[in-house]
């Protein structure tokens, strides 16, 4: 663990592919770092202390934080650890999980992101990332699940309103559907977010989630005034044998990553571009060497030449 | 290898699951059969001559052949094997595969799929399926490998038209968009579809790669007349390792067979339901048990109750 100063990273591999780094690694107070957000899950060994030490070495001006290592040392102490660092809190991740048909677990769940909205309002987080959740245990039916979670985001808008918190629903790529998340494409999401103000709930787009979409610039189109957050990793072949753990480093896989930002650019989305990566290899490595490569990569494959 | 005529499979138990059978195999002539297939790459380690074979003796009435086991004995001797056994060609797996930008893969993509459009006229199949082919090697242009794919469709139903033979554009789950299919929708497929006439080409409904459409129903409506197979098998949790190996015996899983079964019924589709399963666990079990289990599986998951 290095202290909020020093890094002893090989700037001139990139993590986890060990290939050599193509461009140097962008230094802070680089134009190419300012909307680069760091989501905590990318360096998953971090503590939130460590990955906003982090973040502030390498020049990164926002982070994306997950709940766990949040509650881990209280959402007043994470406010206050991002607030002194000066970094802005891209989204807080998540909520969700409303598919459940059984009263007393659809009623935990609606507690439970209760507390998820109370919390990001705490850290000050510009969106609530919620996570529909999959179909319940032993069940087939997916329309269900599918209007469940929807009434149970209508149930929760106005107690995230009461907390100015925008919620972000995000599809999931369909490999998740049925153990994750029934929200499919953006197009669902938007049908749902529609329902409510953009204020109060938008949609996030998540680069592995949405690229195989062919509508996908349309909806991204039609998301104009709701992106609440851009996300980015890339899709890697052969796909690693969890799922779950699939996502890649940008440049990686097989993601046109400036052909989608320009897209939520153009439809009005100026905020922060996080990396959130889930896979063994990546969180293997020294964090300050992922935050290396992907400040790289961010310059390299997500940006403009 | 059983002959033809001998059977000596445990019919008290599923495979891959190792559950007790909870229904009785349905026995040759029984109408749960009359319209069920075996994709023979459900029965990996099967020739052409086995596998039709263990269709006669399990009573099923139609098989969906492969090309790679019908060029080892022959196109013509595989239409005898068939014609001999009473069966119905549901289906010829596969041409496709022409997403490439260089032109000399191009040209013998096209070739290949030619030769796929005779093979399947001379064993007398439903339909030649196609699988476009995903993203050439190095390359994110993912709208440049549609179009051309849609080229190379355009470039050979006139070809199918002089064979006779019925092209079924297959829309892939989003998780083989990079490496196998970028048709990647029921919808895509039919947009592509319907530029030609139904009776030239049409679309594969398979339950694992557009049950997570939350638009499946209203484009199975669409397809009518245009569904020229009808494929099953399960969406399973966890997902193996290796993804191309991901599908589940019928009620192992999470896809609501009954439901995608009736809307294809409903927009017209009457022919065969083939059940084509590509699964590690199920090509390592007697063959003639996989037959007996998705024969009971398909009368208790997929017809009515």
């Amino acid at each position: 663990m290095s202290g909020p100063t020093e890094s002893t990273v090989d700037a001139t591999v990139d993590v986890p592919s060990g290939r050599p780094a193509r461009t140097a690694t962008p230094a802070p107070g680089d134009p190419g770092l300012a909307r680069l957000s760091l989501n905590q899950k990318t360096t998953d060994r971090w503590s939130v202390a460590e990955a906003v030490a982090g973040c502030v070495r390498a020049g990164l001006p926002a982070i994306g934080l997950w709940r766990e290592p949040v509650r881990a040392i209280g959402a007043a102490a994470a406010a206050r650890l991002v607030a002194d660092a000066g970094l802005r809190v891209s989204s807080l991740c998540r909520g969700g999980f409303l598919t459940a048909a059984d009263p007393v677990a659809r009623a935990r769940a609606l507690d439970d992101n209760r507390r998820a909205i109370e919390e990001a309002a705490e850290v000050g987080a510009a969106c609530l990332v919620l996570v529909v959740g999959g179909l319940p245990e032993g069940s087939r039916d997916l329309a269900g699940a599918r209007e469940r979670a929807a009434d149970g985001i209508a149930e929760l808008v106005p107690y995230a309103a009461r907390h100015g918190v925008r919620l972000g629903l995000e599809p999931m790529h369909p490999i998740f559907c049925a153990d994750r998340g029934v929200l499919s494409t953006l197009g669902q999401a938007l049908d749902l977010a529609e329902r409510f103000p953009a204020e109060q709930v938008g949609v996030v787009v998540d680069t592995f989630h949405v690229w195989w979409d062919p509508d996908v610039l349309a909806q991204i189109a039609r998301a104009r005034g709701r992106i609440v957050s851009f996300q980015v990793c890339d899709w890697i072949t052969p796909l690693p044998p969890d799922a779950l753990l699939s996502r890649g480093m940008m440049g990686d896989g097989h993601i046109d990553f400036r052909l989608l930002r320009r897209a939520v650019e153009a439809a009005g989305y100026a905020g922060d571009i996080e990396v959130e990566i889930f896979n063994a290899d990546v969180w293997a490595a020294d964090p300050d060497a992922v935050v290396a490569t992907l400040s790289r990569r961010h310059v390299a494959e997500v940006l403009d030449d």
